[in-house]
């Protein structure tokens, strides 16, 4: 934190609040606004068919338009009413606008995707944020 | 990498290349997992509570813990029916490890923000995913 906090100092920076200092660290939105397009899938059969759904997110997010993505799990946090650790895989992508978005959503590797994979899963839930 | 790439070899992943290439943009996952802890609030009264919610997820946000986080407001993507943009705003934040997580569960800021604001939201949602 102390080297975080002595480059903000240098910046004229300090104490200008929270979303500056969290944005010192991310390189995307340095001024400017991009989107998360966060996906949450729950398997029908996640034993047989994990991992070859892995690998076809894997095979997703090669797609140019992304900035960003990571692929998850459940995390093992605390057993909460609010939390739903229910899910199978999560997709994180980042994206720097709403048209990189579209180009995701449109490119045929996507379609490939879910062709290859939607009947693999049982429910899926997406989130689109807006990050300024 | 190596050690990704080492345990991706274990799970017979090796050369899916995506993981890999997009992760070796962020400086987070170099060889190590994080995890995201992804919040969605649905506020009782968006019009008037807006301002004050969001400086409260700024105040929030500078818990020390924290590797980086992102205050969010629904993107204006397509409607589509698997795609939620009924929240108001959602809290994506980062963490090295679950002990840095519980290290911001129970931050006293963290307490000071839900007892100052969870009167404006009718609902949260929490996803917490582990990113290898």
């Amino acid at each position: 934190m102390k080297t975080r906090r002595s480059f903000l100092q240098k910046l004229g920076l300090a104490g200008a609040g929270a979303l500056v200092v969290q944005s010192a660290q991310a390189e995307e939105d340095r001024g400017r606004s991009f989107m998360i397009h966060q996906v949450y899938f729950w398997l029908k059969d996640p034993q047989n068919d994990m991992k070859s759904f892995m690998k076809g997110c894997e095979n997703l997010i090669k797609i140019d338009s992304i900035q960003k993505a990571y692929i998850g799990v459940p995390a093992a946090t605390e057993r909460r009413e609010v939390v739903d650790h229910s899910f199978h895989v999560s997709l994180t992508v980042h994206f720097k606008s709403i048209e990189d978005h579209n180009i995701y959503q449109f490119h045929e590797d996507h379609t490939k995707f879910v062709a290859n994979h939607e009947d693999k899963w049982k429910k899926v839930q997406v989130y689109d944020s807006k990050i300024d």
